[in-house]
């Protein structure tokens, strides 16, 4: 099998494309689909709104048909899954989007999910999202940490903001589990479950072991 | 008040444009707000995909925006809402959607509400926004009518299907009011609702009377 | 035409029906429906219990039939919404509730709406009735200001509880747009705003301009 | 214990009286509370429209307050629940609804609810009630039989109308526990259950052993 | 009637049967099913987990079997319902759970129900439970006191413990009603209403009085 | 890594446990965890009723605490997920459902699923746990092929009957996507998707696939 997993980070911050690629070591192996990360050039620095959400979608989906022949799935890595039915209607492999398979994820891991989101302006969208999902029954909570792009470089306070929020989720909102609401932060995970005492879902990671899955099973769309 | 409600059908069939521009009428009076009724040329010729509403928001925000010095609020006429959060973003004038207004219009018509769409492709996404406005709890069901583009030019044949699909949602899934899960016809609406014997909601009517009203209001965003 | 949409106040205040007409005045324009406020003088001073809500239907029914003749609709101007199904069976012209509508015109406003009630004892009853209208997955609370009918003319005070529990709303249940649970209070519906920072319906307006639709539509029941 | 268990009907049709009264032989028991069924002659003689429903409150709560230093709890034995909430104000005792507790009840015997109700009319409001009481996940439908208060005088025809019905919810909408949806009919049960084939609930025999365990525990209010 | 309504506490603490025991005091009476308590002694000194309420199962069963013959009806007085759906495969008399009839209880006592809990562990079987029930849009919260099984025979500790949980679920969570999360607990259950103002189930009390109903009705399963 | 993910066939027949072998082919590669599928002996001969589910429980949670030492993670091959929050409990290793997981993939594929069950019975025991799950405003319909498991050995007719249930689940109860409601059959999903028409989820395929993942990430519980 020469094809791979493409997962496309949907802004143009290669440097969140490289946490993704590291984070997706553990899910890597002989006899496996080759899983390759890549940068969407067109996207933002970083998704913030509806109107740059939308706005990928139509280089996104050129991406998806230029890259289609070669590709045995899709995973779209932003937590909004922007594009998400757009490029499911445009190839016939499997795409995964990370917001959906992480909350999922959770599902399996506890009985309420919190969500750690970046932006304040982003919760309406993720609520409705949990809402068309059919799952807001299971929601605890969605906090942001409220970090702009530019203050996430500062990794030891994102962190701790992610553990406060993570908190407040626990034993405030009755999360017994997390999801980040975001990608490129899997460095995170660990010393954010560790602080907070519950599972939390990576949910780029949670996504391609879902999608290698799907490939390997072949079932046709 | 020189400024207008502009109604944006995001379709390019002039004829679409023509409809709702007529259907308008009775919401026309002195003193209140001009309604402009206005075409997107660079939308699709009808509205059937995800990824013909995703292409779209793109040249509707730019017209949105050429626009907004003039407007006092915006409508945008396609029953899967293209753009409206994206739109609102970028505009402080209020921005409201016909599917959504539709649908709330509809709950105050009755207590179980059924769509009449047009196409099978259409009905996974109506209920995705159905989930995302909470409300799916008061739906009976929505169905197709199951034609194409083209075949709906044929307005006698149009008719029949849409009112054989309110009578199985009535008799069968309960519904006690309808939507019309597209604009642009509401010309059917009478003939539809004597047919039915139930409320029938024209969403677009729906709407412009909503934004009419938060014009005339003017409660800041 | 020369009959009228009334927007009628079950409780026996005048003054409450004096700032409803007040608030009404953006939505009055030449060639609209002419809009009049009436007191039903067998109502309450003010409705607080379920047992003024069940004794005014009865004169609130005779009322609109007296009215019948000359009306093109009715707006029942109280947050508890009463006697709106059985005026809807005497009356073949469009009757809205202002609970109802001013609740729906939210979901077009944010995606977790609260409400600021007035009294604690009415809580349950609006939870009762956001479940009968399946909204609820998108309430964020509803939080009384806990004072009686008599404190409420020190306007300065009664503001200011309502910008505190808004702000209640706003911060701890997550609401990104606000109701206000009563009547003939519009007055404050600006500041309210200003100060909590998120939009604040004010329920009679929304419904009044919702009704004058209905009635240009001229929509048969 | 002087007192008594009333059990209002707030129909004014004695015969009606007369079934209840008769359905609930098996509850009497000596040492427990006396069981008195009274008639409302104010009401109507069925219960068909939310006009009646609530004409009949006020009579009804002033029976109630007549009644109230020698009861020692109220059952209000009509589908609807008329007034349940103004009663449960103006008393201290327990009041229950039949509506409510036959739901309740059905839920302990069965994972979706199926009701047979009289009129189609009723179903919305039936609708909405099950919406307060959160339980529309558990509703698999509620039908009527479609007869007019006159015909039900026919019982072999009532029955057979309650038995069709009661099939169509058992095989289209998965109903496995049933509902009567109105008050004295319980000698229609047990033919009902054994020709459906599931658990029927007569909703004023379940409200009434309700009932009487309130009152024998004493729980103050 | 020589057979007995059993009420099987499943756990091995016969001082928590005793406990049970006491509370039925008031359902007793002359002509009405005798009321016995009884101990499974293969049961767990006090229920925690969910290995422990599987395990409860089959020695349940095997109770259940031997009794049937001289069995009216069972009541299982465990607040996680232990076996709840098994024992009612292997017998035909009617089986109640205290937390099913618990809950359904306060459903008819305020508009949104907390359960004051004892173990944190519990609380996302309770929610699963709920969910299971189709009432979670009823739930307030559940809450535990965190004490383990040795500490609950400090009483007047425990008691403070479960007001301050009710607490906050009345202030903050906007309970109107509590339902104890145990059985064997009903001497709290007066002082624990009285300090939170709102009414308090006592599921065994509330679930018997429903067995006792069933019983007399003798409605065939 | 020499554990491996074992997955239990909780029912006694070894040839549904070489069925579920089968299936999984595609999911074994070189450098991944080794997939052992093991039949309980003590199990039914197939699993019909809450009854065998309790009673599996404790031989199934004795055969994972033999297995811990040499497992990486465990899956619960029945679709009524046996015990699964029992041995979460007693081991530290991830522990998987396939109903959970099978109904989780789904959601990814379309959405409102219908599940094909074996028989009627379980239909509430499903509903139940979809309920739990907080899933069910995505569920269309479950319905039973009415088949014993004597009967399942006619695999054609076994067929045959699970394409008419999934057709009528697409065409009666608007399902876009099947979920198989029992292990060992994946020999049928990909003739059943064809004939349907719609993806069909296989859940034991997928919950493996999921499994697997879960063990490369190597995330603590």
């Amino acid at each position: 099998m020469t094809s791979a997993l493409y997962v496309i980070n949907p802004n143009s911050t290669t440097s969140v494309t490289d946490g993704i690629d590291a984070a997706l070591a553990p899910l890597r192996a002989p006899g496996m689909p080759d899983i390759r990360c890549i940068t969407l050039q067109q996207g933002p620095a970083g998704v913030q709104t509806q109107r740059q959400i939308d706005d990928l979608i139509s280089p996104l989906c050129a991406r998806v048909q230029a890259l289609e022949k070669d590709a045995s799935a899709f995973v779209i890595a932003c937590f909004s899954d922007p594009g998400l039915y757009s490029v499911r209607e445009i190839t016939s492999k499997p795409v995964l989007g990370i917001a959906e398979c992480g909350v999922l994820t959770a599902l399996t891991l506890g009985q309420r999910f919190g969500v750690i989101s970046i932006l304040q302006a982003s919760v309406p969208r993720h609520l409705r999202y949990y809402g068309a999902m059919g799952v807001d029954a299971r929601l605890a909570g969605d906090l942001p940490i409220g970090m702009g792009v530019a203050e996430l470089s500062d990794q030891a306070r994102t962190l701790a903001k992610m553990i406060a929020v993570g908190k407040t989720l626990r034993e405030q909102h009755g999360a017994d589990v997390l999801v980040m609401g975001c990608a490129g932060m899997a460095a995170f995970r660990r010393p954010l479950q560790r602080a907070v005492g519950i599972p939390v879902v990576e949910p780029t990671q949670a996504t391609v072991s879902m999608a290698l899955g799907r490939i390997q099973l072949a079932w046709e769309a």
